[in-house]
């Protein structure tokens, strides 16, 4: 009799299985066949081409950022603590106008995921420019993706006449449609306020009619909602639901100033919210009532949004946030525990993108994207509470191994997909480039001047 | 002619002073002479028993700490997401008095130094029962402590007797005093609600005929008003000031809810403040008004306070919460810049620790205090900006190497003065003990019920 060999087993670790039971197993072995994971259990030993040794681990599903602007990483730390308006009328948009080529997009993307496999995500949900782009670096990296074509009424950078968006749209699903669930193609309006009703109701049409998902920015500013309702005499979330383009394939990302007609309105039609809590505090931009939102049963998931904005995609960072922030807000410490939020970035976040039946916890049947930190550091000691440890305490830097899809992307800290020092230089020439170009007023060393 | 050598020559990195005048150096030489900074230049060689090749890579100040509880790592994740009375009361409190003696507090310290110099702190301000441990663990370790030596009006697990709580105060001074500036006492009045106006009396002539710092918990919580209020017919400032306390040798910590009265009053008489975000934060208890304390000229520093509330030693962590958290509240991304947030974890903390002519920046003749950070990876890449990039892009484990009073403590990674291996394994023989005879409801492994 033929004993069944497993391409890789996990052996030994303690597994957070983060299914909707919650279930904690100790000494667990994962068994993945191909792209699956094929057993799960405790206590036993499994014959494998290849044996993870996870003892004194924690195995858990991969992090999922339903949030990126990945090629903003070529931004990261260039033009902080600015007001608002300043930041991105002054500062992003023209440097986007002027930098934001394909070559930069690809580069950027593979820094990025770097900088993402290294901290533990193995799912994003992408938008920028350029996003076939994206797309290659994901396939090229073995990162999962959500990769969205981007909408609004003006010319971008790659796309010069905005009326041809929607025939370049309908190519990038056709082009990326086979690849899913590795890469799958989604539409992203930008806003509210750049895209006009037409648009906004065409893109979803397209959507609805490709079967994808379809995202929006929504009321990351509170003056959000007096533009809307100047323009159209409704607010924001009204205005959406007007024009129909709210359902349960519909992603409302940041979410700062939604009011609880708003969550209703979500609720009822199963609209689901990236929520970016990082990225929303360093902008002061505002603060999602996420609580009520999850009372509602609203489907959250996390982001980080793009580095120019957090400035990390770490989304350990960006749990450690949600849990805290929502916490002093309210002056209740009881809201977002370690486990609502650790589930957030999981399968929470593969319910926003509709995988939840593919990703998002370690069960049997389910893709193999698993990551396993190393819990013998001191700031990691003593561990009473898996998830208050994960949460509270672990960082991006704490995650030794990653698996995407059965494949190991990182042992050890090793890239295995990506030459991290390639992707580094290329970043920085593009760096120099922009140093070197840039018109405005970047000072490479502010000189720390206003500081007390 | 005899060339002077230097012990140890930090060479070639970008050196960020974090002096009055932010002075940044590229290609930097730092030569250390003893415990000394002996020479800051830039495009220069020295010659050194030791040179440090920091191409590359930041150097900076250590980070100060002002607010620890260092023993608390023994109970890190055991009692989260509760309501503050039941954390206190029913958890935090009983184990206390159960689990802390001589030898836990030892243990939790040597494990708790071991976090932070893996993470860039290099001084801090400690207050717990059995100080003496805290600094002879300081001593052995290597780093530069105010170890602060606690009152209360009950007993304690180190003063079974409070009466005698003033004679081991002396004693404490009497013993550790000559070890100034390594490690330096101080008195800690636990509270105005915990010590009667009598013992916050007494203690502050004690402390300022020895010439030390006295430091007090102060309005962490709202309910403090009202409890002080009823007690005493005065708001807790206006208590501590009626009393004589305050003056520029007070250190106040948290300050959630000092009013614009207050901080006036902090101003006159240069009474400085602890600021620990992200333990308020996860407590929900409350955020101080620092951007308007600083207006005023308080000084101010960042604290992570104990395990059980943060749940990390990790400055980084606490200067990314402690800017991005003032930002979002006032709606304004210009408040808490990153210099100022980088200034307010070195040369801010060594003002509220009255070293600041010691420790806090580089420059000759202060005391060889140093961090150095290896930028070349991901979420580093590209560096525009080294402030920014330090406080929302850094992690604690980017420290790489760290100097405490001209000592390498920690040399790529690796800690040269603790057996890191030894401190995990006697922290996990704490844990076990507490969690085999614990009597109350924790769970090693929550179902995590509640999660949504």
């Amino acid at each position: 009799m033929e004993t069944e060999k497993f391409d890789i087993s996990i052996e030994g670790g303690t597994l957070l299985t983060m299914s909707a039971k919650m279930e904690i197993m100790e000494n667990a072995t994962i068994g993945i066949q191909g792209d699956l994971i094929a057993l799960v259990g405790s206590n036993c030993r499994i014959q494998a081409h290849k044996t993870i040794n996870a003892k004194g681990h924690l195995v858990l599903p991969g992090l999922i950022n339903t949030h990126t602007h990945l090629p903003m990483v070529c931004f990261r730390g260039l033009a902080d603590d600015l007001p608002l308006m300043d930041w991105l009328n002054h500062q992003i948009f023209p440097m986007e106008a002027r930098f934001v080529t394909k070559e930069m997009v690809y580069d950027g993307a593979i820094l990025a995921m770097a900088e993402m496999i290294l901290s533990g995500t193995t799912t994003f949900c992408d938008g920028y420019f350029f996003e076939n782009q994206i797309a290659e670096a994901a396939k090229f990296c073995g990162m999962r993706a959500v990769v969205s074509q981007g909408f609004a009424d003006f010319a971008t950078p790659d796309n010069p006449r905005f009326e041809k968006m929607m025939s370049a749209g309908i190519r990038f699903v056709e082009r990326w449609q086979s690849f899913a669930p590795m890469i799958t193609p989604a539409f992203f309006c930008h806003s509210p306020y750049t895209c006009s009703p037409k648009t906004l109701k065409n893109v979803k049409a397209a959507a609805r009619e490709a079967g994808i998902l379809y995202l929006t920015h929504l009321l990351e500013n509170k003056d959000e909602t007096d533009t809307i309702e100047k323009r159209y005499g409704r607010k924001p979330v009204h205005h959406l639901l007007d024009l129909g383009v709210l359902d349960d394939q519909t992603i409302a990302v940041h979410c700062n100033w939604l009011d609880p007609e708003d969550i209703t309105v979500f609720a009822d039609l199963g609209v689901s919210v990236s929520h970016n809590p990082v990225s929303s505090m360093k902008l002061a931009a505002g603060i999602a009532p996420v609580p009520q939102m999850l009372k509602q049963a609203v489907r959250v998931g996390l982001g980080t949004d793009g580095s120019a904005s957090n400035n990390a995609l770490d989304m350990f960072r960006e749990m450690d946030a949600a849990a805290k922030l929502h916490k002093v807000i309210s002056l209740d410490p009881t809201v977002m525990n370690a486990p609502s939020v650790l589930k957030m970035a999981t399968l929470g976040g593969a319910r926003v993108l509709g995988m939840e039946n593919l990703i998002g916890s370690i069960e049997t049947g389910k893709l193999a994207d698993i990551i396993i930190l190393d819990m013998n550091q001191p700031h990691l000691t003593p561990l009473y509470n898996p998830y208050s440890q994960l949460v509270y305490a672990a960082r991006g830097a704490d995650v030794k191994t990653s698996i995407i899809n059965g494949k190991i992307v990182m042992e050890n800290r090793r890239l295995l997909t990506i030459n991290m020092e390639k992707a580094i230089d290329n970043v920085n020439q593009i760096a120099s480039h922009i140093l070197s170009e840039h018109p405005s007023t970047i000072l490479k060393h502010p000189n720390g001047q206003g500081v007390t």
